[in-house]
């Protein structure tokens, strides 16, 4: 047998650990079920957190102008979708710590969502006004719907976009008092061929004046408009599409229509527990309790300033709330069966977000002015540590992405 | 300068290749989001799939008896712990497809349950009759919950186990008629100590005769047990507990007491959508409706057989169901607004489970006696994909690790 000649050697015993070492640093491989990403609004950069011990991963930079930012997952856990406010969509990868694609989709963004599949991603546009849709794996644009309304070829920000079962998205039009759904279910088909499939939109005129923000419902189902020219909200029951749009909760928030935009408290941002819905009364140091079986007010519960965000507890025990300034140092905790505060909570100064751990155990919260994140316990309400983080807001952990409109 | 003498080389160019194909091959960093386990019976053995393109990835062999087995997952989602029905705990590594530890760790088992902070796995026993507690890291037993009762010190079969919220497992005692708490919120602070602390039990005794299984509500408030010896079911309120075991449902289901255990359909298989709950009614060809406001029965619908699994897609607006022999090649459809049956398949012989995907776009089931799972989309209920597996049962997703008692 003949026998081949020694092979050139190429690598040293260091230079072989070196490799290996650079190698190992870029193995990742580790579940994505507890991972999370906090915004650091004022660098432009993601933290990424783990929520089993409770650690930090590492930081992602260059997302751009994070101010007001929020982020929806793939399916799989490893990619994150960041809306920053002037238009960046950023894909980044949590697993690998790294940015993948970043693009300026518009002038002023608002927000965006990731379809029931998480093949597409949509934004929500100021400027111009509209949503456009696009492919989740390259971010190439699929589709475009400008917010067109009335005769003059006017364009409608765009706000309280959301997904919904079915492959859709719905998303309500500030400027023309409109709520859209559109359907993409015929892009999921067709994405082998062309581009000739288009989304239908199903359009609801007339439903009050300048919707600012909205949310749907766990299962999807009712989606929900504040109304900021209006004293009531707005409900349309995506089962029951021609019903049509219905006003409820009349004179829920009498006289907060001269309170400054900035101050609005975040709709996404309510809970329900049992058949109740808490939503913050805007402007008012009240948290609204609203029966889900009928939509109408169950009652009111005072708290400690202007809510901002409020959120239940996965269990729907309590109900966590923080405050707009200058109350935004403070938490209060509510009891769903007493309707009671049974706990007051002053974690620090700018309290700007939390976010619950999937199964409840553990809160993350943001204090932004301190630059740090807290992580308390749920049921002792302790502290169970804080580090580091550069003014810090949003909180996405990614069990997120296996949640109907989030 | 002095020149250090260049090292010696050890590796040769082909050598290089091979080693990077070996350590890429190990590279198995994605997301686990989207990963889950179908339980192949016959073998032994899991296989691993992922949702996102519905593919397999693998298969994992060396569990035992999986005949009636179940799973959980770790809260990162790399991990799944399966419990075979010899008594078999074994953990496995999804990412890596790879069996991780396994142990026998009764004579005879049931199932099993993860705490909600993921670091506890309890398994219930019928031999010898009670729950056994294991650090969910190593598999080391960490409490042992016999389920003693009487005066003789006799050890009932333990079935229905669940966590609940507060790091607490609930189940019952099929000999005794009880309902047992485990709280283990003390074992979860004192993990850095010895061995002093103790789960802290609760009884509920004289709840009915032979409690047969159970199921929690997605919230973990309600814990339902079904119980064989009586006509009705045994209610826990876990927000109220000094209310004690109410009985519900009285009458439901007269006559099934002389049908054969093998024919009793999974309560954990149960559906809630809206104020309804939509439960297998034992023997009968029919799915109970139930009002969850009061828990009284809200009327019945007649289906094709024997419900087993009655299921609600994630946005609550349809019901699968299957049924036991003679009928358990067909699959039924509800819509939870007429409460009509809307659709019938039959995707094959033996259709023993059914899993939805997170969002709810598509549901994954097992059709044993053709060896093989299919894919369906839930909106058009066209089977998308069909691919071999051996005998399969029992599907689990990863996403079941964000969801309390699942």
């Amino acid at each position: 047998m003949q026998r081949l000649p020694l092979p050139t050697p190429l690598l040293s015993l260091p230079q072989l650990f070196l490799l290996l070492a650079l190698l190992s640093t870029n193995v990742n491989a580790r579940g994505t079920g507890d991972l999370g990403i906090v915004i650091e609004r004022a660098t432009g950069s993601v933290q990424v957190i783990e929520t089993s011990n409770n650690t930090t991963l590492g930081r992602i930079e260059g997302l751009g102008d994070l101010s007001h930012a929020s982020a929806v997952y793939s399916r799989d856990g490893q990619y994150a979708y960041v809306f920053g406010r002037e238009g960046g969509l950023t894909k980044i990868d949590i697993l690998n710590k790294k940015l993948v694609k970043r693009i300026i989709q518009s002038g002023n963004s608002i927000g965006g969502a990731i379809s029931q599949d998480g093949r597409l991603v949509a934004v929500s546009n100021y400027k111009p006004g509209g949503v456009k849709i696009f492919d989740a794996d390259t971010l190439t644009l699929v589709a475009d719907i400008p917010a067109s309304y009335g005769n003059d070829g006017l364009l409608s920000k765009v706000i309280g976009l959301v997904d919904a079962p079915g492959q859709k998205f719905v998303f309500s039009l500030w400027d023309a008092g409109e709520i859209w759904i559109a359907d993409l279910s015929n892009l999921k088909t067709d994405n082998t061929g062309g581009n000739t499939s288009k989304p239908r939109i199903t359009k609801f005129k007339g439903i009050g004046k300048n919707p600012y923000d909205a949310l749907i419902t766990p299962d999807g189902r009712h989606y929900i408009v504040g109304l900021f020219g209006e004293d009531g909200m707005a409900l349309l029951d995506l089962w029951n599409l021609d019903a049509g749009v219905k006003r409820i909760l009349d004179g829920y928030g009498k006289g907060e229509k001269k309170l400054p935009v900035f101050k609005m408290p975040h709709l996404e941002g309510w809970a329900i527990a049992g058949n109740f819905a808490f939503m913050p009364a805007i402007g008012r140091h009240e948290v609204l309790v609203v029966n889900t079986l009928d939509w109408t007010e169950a009652g009111r519960i005072k708290v400690h300033g202007q809510p901002i965000f409020v959120m239940a507890r996965p269990d729907g025990r309590h109900i966590w709330v923080n405050f707009a300034v200058p109350n935004n140092d403070t938490l209060q905790i509510i009891d769903t069966q007493s309707l009671k505060i049974i706990k007051t909570l002053t974690p620090g100064k700018g309290v700007l977000h939390m976010e619950f751990e999937p199964r409840g155990e553990e809160i993350w919260v943001s204090i932004r002015d301190e630059d740090r994140l807290a992580v308390f316990d749920t049921e002792t309400f302790k502290q169970l540590i804080t580090f580091d983080a550069k003014k810090p807001s949003g909180i996405f952990l990614t069990s997120r992405a296996h949640r109907i409109g989030l």
